[in-house]
């Protein structure tokens, strides 16, 4: 399509952290540096370089990082005593448990182990309940950086139809809520979807969440419809066809440089905002 | 349409009820009678009668009913206290809060504090969490009694395009995910949702749970789609125009006799799993 709106991630992630990075500068002025710990479970290289990134994250605004490394080997119930002892760590603000761990681990009892205060990364059970319900805690981050692009670019979403393509915890169910709740009609697509390509042609904002390199084509793409890529395979390729989707669309995000960045500018604005709860619970205390 | 199938509650409820009933003599046997608290705020008279069916319909199956009616002018603060008093107290094994409350009451801060244990009505954004990632927690009942009635007349679900008209806490939003779990495309819809007609017309089952009476048009519904009517208007009137819509539908739940009763029958079941629960903790303590 002529003039298909690029939505640029490294511009909103810049946006968002530069609001993040006031925030840190004041909390630091009170004495409290926000502090998120990532825990890394063996030694998966691309799990490895996502943690280190959201690390050095953290540190260029300032932040702490409190990043621990368990072995491969690691049990159940020696990651749920780590996230135990930073549960009540009170210099912690947010909890991030890269995924995925290793086998032998039950992660989502891992996840539902994450306090609802520290779980900046929206894992829990809880978390979705209420982000679903449209209250209290903090959305999961792809899903909540989504609905920041659409923010940014004042793309509307009342009354459009949303087709997302994947039903993850942490992706196409939770970004299905949120849409949901900025009253888009939703469609929930995946694996079972029979005749995929006409749903998904419907789509006035499509949601690529499925995590299979360009398994959305151009031609299911209605004529200036909004496709939102939070795919992220090997070789930094979408979950979308970019070059044929760009053709149809009328906005699209570029994979890299679209929804991964604003992930991370989200983890950490979610990481500041749970350290300023603790800040002013120790004002009123 | 000829031949439609007339999706009967009353026979689905019956046969769930007399699976609890065995449990429940069971658990007598054992020296545990299943115990469901109500709660109840204020006279509104159809509140009134739903918490007093609620209650018979444990009796009946040798349950106990514990039956708390609070003033029209309770607090929050009050009715917080007597949520507490329940969720400590081990004879009671569900606690259900009849919707709506007075104004004065923050509602969701009230059905937050059920503990999840005892939130055999669904309610909590816990339980929604947990029923939309598909695992622990009692979904709420009337979105239970619909996938019931899909499984006891052997509905398929998988692959099916669903669609769900309404977002509420505790029935289009709950159903929309429990519908997602069975493999179902879920497309929620609502009062922003443009062309409803079009989109519903697309449903191979269609949840009306609006709110509204004969909001579901015949001509809407797709030749041999399946017709789940969750509503329940005053003078025993559906969401869906039974009569046009049962021309189109191959299946069709009535109103009343629909899923009413089967809401009441997962209420009582949910109820017995959770004192078996209790159950199997003392045999194991």
């Amino acid at each position: 399509m002529k003039n298909t709106l690029i939505l640029d991630g490294t511009v909103v992630a810049e946006d968002m952290k530069q609001a993040t990075k006031e925030k840190v500068d004041q909390l630091k002025n009170q004495g409290i540096t926000p502090c998120l710990a990532t825990i890394l479970v063996g030694d998966d290289p691309s799990s490895e370089t996502y943690v280190r990134m959201k690390g050095n994250a953290c540190e260029k605004l300032g932040m702490e990082s409190r990043r621990i490394h368990l072995p491969e080997t690691t049990t159940t119930e020696e990651l749920l005593q780590t996230i135990a002892t930073l549960n009540t760590d009170d210099r912690v603000h947010g909890i991030l448990l890269q995924h995925p761990v290793p086998p032998q681990i039950d992660e989502r009892a891992a996840f539902e182990a994450i306090d609802l205060a520290k779980d900046v990364d929206g894992v829990t059970s809880w978390g979705f309940g209420q982000t679903a319900l449209n209250f209290g805690a903090y959305p999961s981050c792809t899903p909540a950086a989504i609905m920041a692009i659409l923010a940014y670019y004042n793309l509307d979403v009342e009354g459009k139809h949303a087709v997302v393509v994947g039903r993850s915890p942490i992706l196409g169910k939770p970004v299905s809520m949120l849409l949901l709740n900025a009253n888009a009609t939703v469609t929930t697509c995946h694996s079972k979807t029979q005749d995929l390509a006409a749903i998904v042609s419907q789509g006035d904002i499509v949601v690529a969440a499925v995590g299979k390199p360009h398994f959305i084509k151009g031609e299911w793409i209605k004529k200036g419809a909004i496709v939102i890529d939070a795919g992220y395979n090997p070789g930094n390729i979408g979950d979308a066809d970019y070059d044929e989707c760009a053709k149809h669309a009328s906005a699209i995000t570029p994979v890299p440089g679209g929804v991964g960045p604003v992930t991370i500018a989200t983890l950490l604005s979610q990481t500041v905002i749970a350290a300023e709860k603790t800040s002013a619970v120790n004002e009123s205390a």
